[in-house]
């Protein structure tokens, strides 16, 4: 028999934001993945560290540095190879996934690889979208509103295009682009519908009024989310 | 003391797809409420049966048909009413939300009413478009992409607009205005980039070539998720 791969979303960093389904799959499977920095800590691993009893098999998925904005194809390559060896011998894999797997998720490379080898099953998550939002009481769209996710890495004129142009907007990814998010925001007037958090959920969450946020200091688990009536329920 | 007020995702439709901490208060808490039509069963309630035993008061906050587009606002001035008169009597209210609160939720009209006299928590829930993304095996979107939540109700020109004008969307709430979106993508070159699920986690869940879905037939409770690159991953 060979083995399942499931890719489980385990929420945006409180453990218990895991699912029922996700939780049963990570306290049975024989064998856990998780994508991890060259040197350190995998934060999947760390979000689940209190369901986990560390008698299972680990496979950290290490992505080198220099290949942090782009998938290192030889790295999922050999990742895949690793995880088929379990699943040939019979062994079900687990691999988390931060929020949700298929949202900006690395998982998708896995799941590329393996859909035709192996039976793959996507278990979705929390998203850090829906925790945002939770986080800042903010409620994200309603009726009949249009939402954009929008990484801040894009060019500032097509921020300031889309941002100008939907109903409500999510600006992901910030850490170094926030000036010029800021900025964005300033010249469309939207600096008074806009609410920031990091972290949401973990242990070092912090929501800040804009102005206060301090430019170098902002990082990549940040979010903005702005709606152009102020608060969704007007 | 006065009780505090929870909105908890449910998730999507499968019992599973609940979140820990959701689970721990929906069984925890004196009293639930749920969101229900004029006649008939709760979508909320049917999504947590599997987890409750019937020893709570149970509240069902019910729209009238009639009122079914837009927010009535005496039914929500009546159930926050009800709500308060719980909370003030010290009995924490659970409020059952399907998928994420915040996301296209009804439960904002009860969180703007009670903000400001009651604690009030949101706790956030694997949303539709994760589990539609999951079932569909379709990730959403990688690096840089933007992804545009697009209510299928729109006008025809602005639908149009919008798809032709983003990396990846979800198309929502698609009912009677199924043949409008499917022109539209058709006159965008999109249709082979579309997949289509209804009531997705759910048992009746149906995942269906675009081509065969039945345009008088389509429930209200259906996705179509596009990719202009086809899959996200590449």
């Amino acid at each position: 028999m060979t083995g399942r791969l499931y890719g489980i979303g385990v929420g945006p960093g409180d453990p218990d934001l895991i699912t029922l389904k996700a939780w049963r799959l990570l306290t049975s499977a024989p064998v856990i993945a998780y994508p991890a920095p060259e040197q350190g800590d995998s934060l999947a691993r760390r979000i689940v560290a209190p369901h986990i009893d560390g008698s299972q098999i680990e496979i950290a998925i290490r992505m080198p540095i220099t290949a942090e904005r782009f998938p290192a194809q030889e790295v999922y390559d050999r990742a895949a190879e690793e995880l088929a060896g379990h699943l040939n011998a019979g062994r079900d894999v687990v691999v988390l996934c931060e929020g949700d797997p298929f949202l900006y998720g690395s998982f998708m490379y896995l799941f590329g690889r393996m859909l035709e080898r192996f039976t793959v099953e996507v278990v979705p998550g929390v998203s850090s979208l829906n925790a945002c939002a939770a986080v800042l009481g903010a409620p994200l769209v309603a009726r009949n509103d249009v939402l954009t996710l929008i990484p801040a890495p894009l060019p500032e004129a097509e921020l300031e295009r889309r941002l100008g142009d939907t109903d409500a907007a999510a600006i992901l990814k910030i850490g170094r682009h926030f000036p010029k998010v800021r900025g964005v925001l300033d010249r469309l007037g939207l600096l008074d519908h806009c609410r920031y958090v990091e972290h949401a959920t973990m242990a070092d969450q912090a929501v800040l009024p804009l102005a206060d946020v301090e430019a170098d200091r902002v990082p990549y688990f940040s979010m903005i989310l702005v709606h152009r009536r102020g608060e969704a329920w007007r």
